[in-house]
C-alpha cells in the first residue's frame, strides 16, 4: 500500500484573473489549456464541454463569477453589485441538468449578500476567498468520498463505470473514479470497464486517459455491450457520478446511467453512485422534478465532428442525462459518508453533516 | 391503403457468376455495387460486413457456393466435388453467430449430394438454381412475415428498432423493417425511432437510409438513449431482427439488443423479433449454445475508420452479438405466423410447416 498518487493534470485553476481549464474536447489527443479571459468565455466553455462533470462546472463556474467581480470597474458598491448579478445568473444557468453550478453560484450570492454594501475591493476578495474555498472542499470531497466508497469495492474485481466520474469531472480525484483510485491505494486490485458514453465518448475518451495516466488498468466497450459483459459474470459492481440526487435519492447523470442500473440489478450487481453533497438537491421532492437538457442532434449524427454518419436531414434525438429512480441505486458515497436507503432520512443527514462540517 | 412499395437497390444479386452486392460499408454517402469474382472476393465482402444481416449473408453464402461451383474447371465429378466442399467449408465459416449462412451451404450441400456423380455441368445448374431458389424464399419470405407482424403493430406509433433489419439485412424487404413497411401500407401511421447501434452504426447509416428511401418517418438516438426514451412513454413497441434463434426462443441478434428487451420488460413495451425460418436453429437447447463473434476493438476505438477517439494503447471489447432470453420475448414473427412462448412446441411447428410448404 502506498500513499495516493497525485494528479498530473489540472482541470481547473485560478490564475491572476484568468480562468484556466483543461480543454477536454481535445482529449485524449492533446492535453491543452483554455485561458478564459471573459466571463463569456467561461459560460462558452462550459457549454461545449471544454470543462464538465458537475463538481468542476460547480467550481469553473465559482471562478467565473470571481473573475466576472474581478473584471468589473465600478467603484460604487451599489453600481458594482447592480452589473454583477446578471452576469452570475448568466454564468448559473450555462447548463441545465449539473446541480453544482447552480449550487457554487448561489453560495457566492449568499457571500456577496453579506458583503453588500461593503467597498468594492473587499466585495471582489470576499467573492474570490469563497471560489477558492468551494474548489478546495471539492478536493477535498473527492478524497473522502473515495476513502468511504473504496470499502465497498471487492478485494479483487471489476468495476464498470459509464461516462468519466473521474479526476477530468471534478478539481479533485473525482467521484466514482476517486472511489476506484482509493480503492487502488487501500491494496485492492481493481480494474476498470468503461462505456464508451456516446455521443461525446467521455468514457473512452477521458476515461481511458486519466485511468491510464493514473496506472490503473483499464478497458473500453460499447455501451450497448454492457449487458452481456454483465450477463456473463464479468462485472463486480458499477459505480457512476452524478449530476443532480433529488431528496429522495433519484439521481440524474449521464444518459445511458438509467438501463445500465436496471441491467446491474437484473444480474444482481451493487450499482452505486458517488457524488459529494454539493450535487444533491433536497429541494427537489423526485427525480421527475430535475430538467434534462436536450442537446443538438449534430453531436449524434456527425461522430466527434468527424463527418456524418446518418443521412442528410436525419434526425436525432440527444438527451444527455437520463434518472435512475433510488430503488435502483444500492448506497449513496458522499463525502460525509455512505448514504443507503431510505434516501430521504440519509441524504438530508448527509447534508446536515455537510452545512455542520 | 396502397400496393407495397417496391424498392430501388438491390442487396445480393447473380450476374453470370459475379455475385454483385450493394456495398454496404460505404452507405449511406455512396450507394456503390461490388462485384465479387471469387469466392474470396465474397468470403472477404461478408468479414468486412459490406453484406451483412443474417438473410442477407445466407444468401450471399448460396450464391458464393454457387460461384465457387461455376468457377470450377474439372470436368470429372469426383474431383469436381472434391474441389468445391472444402470452399463450401470456408463459406460456411466466414461469420459465426448467424445461423443463416451454415444453413443456406448445407442446404446446398444436400443439393449437391443428390446430384453426386452426375455431369459436372448438371451439378452446376443444380447449385445455382438450389441458391436462386434460397434467394426467392427469402423475398418471399420478407413480406409474408412483414404482412404477419403488422398485425401486431399499433394503428399509429413509434416503433424501436435496433440495428438494421431492413431491406439491407436481406434479399426482400426485411425482416424488423418489413413489418414496419407491411404496417405502412396497410395504412397504419408508424413512426421509427432507431437506436444508431455501436460500433458500427447499422442504425444510423442503414435503417435510417432505407426507412427515408421508403418514405417512413425515422428519427435516430444514441443506443443508451431508448432507456430514456422508454421511460416517457416514447416507444410503443420494439421490433428487432435476429442472427440465430435457438430452438427455446433464445434470440441472439446485434449486441445491445438483450439490453434493451430488459428495458421493454421494465416499461410494459412488447418486444417482437422478425425472423425467417432460415434464422432457427432448433439443434440448440438455448442461447448459451449460440457462439458469438468477438470482433477488432478498433471498431471501437477508431470510430468509422475516421481517427482514434481512445487513448493509444487503450483495448475495446467488442461482442458482435448478446442473447435475449426468451422469457423477454413477446412474440416471434416468422414467415410461417407468429410464433408465442412456449417457443420449444411453436417453433417447431413453424420448422415443420416451412419444410412443408
Amino acid at each position: 500500500m502506498t500513499g495516493p498518487q497525485t494528479l498530473s493534470f489540472t482541470v481547473v485553476q485560478w490564475e491572476g484573473g484568468v480562468v484556466r481549464l483543461l480543454d477536454q474536447t481535445r482529449l485524449p489527443d492533446v492535453e491543452e489549456y483554455l485561458d478564459c479571459r471573459t466571463t463569456k468565455d467561461v459560460i462558452a466553455a462550459i457549454q461545449r464541454l471544454s470543462v464538465r462533470g458537475a463538481p468542476a462546472i460547480g467550481v469553473a463556474g465559482a471562478y467565473a463569477v470571481a473573475q466576472a467581480a474581478w473584471l468589473r470597474v465600478e467603484t460604487d458598491p451599489a453600481a458594482f453589485r447592480a452589473g454583477l448579478l446578471p452576469e452570475m445568473q448568466a454564468i448559473r444557468e450555462a447548463r441545465p441538468t449539473a446541480v453544482n453550478l447552480a449550487w457554487a453560484v448561489d453560495r457566492l450570492r449568499g457571500v456577496l449578500d453579506r458583503v453588500d454594501g461593503r467597498p468594492v475591493q473587499e466585495q471582489k476578495d470576499a467573492v474570490l476567498a469563497e471560489a477558492r474555498k468551494i474548489h478546495a472542499e471539492d478536493v477535498a470531497a473527492c478524497d473522502a468520498l473515495g476513502r468511504f466508497g473504496a470499502e465497498l469495492l471487492p478485494a479483487a474485481g471489476t468495476v464498470l463505470t459509464h461516462c468519466n466520474a473521474g479526476a477530468l469531472a471534478t478539481s479533485g480525484r473525482g467521484t466514482a473514479i476517486s472511489v476506484i483510485y482509493a480503492a487502488r491505494d487501500a491494496g485492492k486490485d481493481v480494474h476498470v470497464l468503461a462505456d464508451e458514453t456516446r455521443p461525446l465518448l467521455q468514457g473512452a475518451r477521458l476515461t481511458a486517459w486519466e485511468c491510464r495516466k493514473m496506472g490503473v488498468p483499464v478497458r473500453i466497450l460499447c455501451d450497448n455491450a454492457a449487458g452481456w459483459v454483465l450477463s456473463k459474470g464479468g462485472v463486480d459492481c458499477i459505480v457512476v457520478g452524478a449530476d443532480r440526487i433529488a431528496g429522495n435519492g433519484d439521481v440524474a447523470n449521464k444518459i445511458g446511467t438509467y438501463p445500465l442500473a436496471v441491467m446491474a440489478r437484473e444480474h444482481g450487481v451493487p450499482f452505486y453512485v458517488a457524488a459529494p453533497t454539493s450535487t444533491l438537491d433536497l429541494s427537489l421532492a423526485s427525480g421527475d422534478e430535475i430538467p434534462i437538457e436536450q442537446r443538438a442532434s449534430d453531436e449524434v449524427t456527425i461522430p466527434q465532428g468527424r463527418g456524418r454518419v446518418a443521412p442528410e436531414g436525419v434526425e436525432a434525438l440527444n438527451p444527455a442525462f437520463d434518472v435512475t429512480p433510488n430503488r435502483l441505486v444500492a448506497a449513496i458515497i458522499t463525502e460525509q459518508g455512505i448514504a443507503r436507503a431510505p434516501y430521504v432520512e440519509s441524504l438530508a443527514a448527509m447534508v446536515k453533516a455537510a452545512s455542520g462540517s
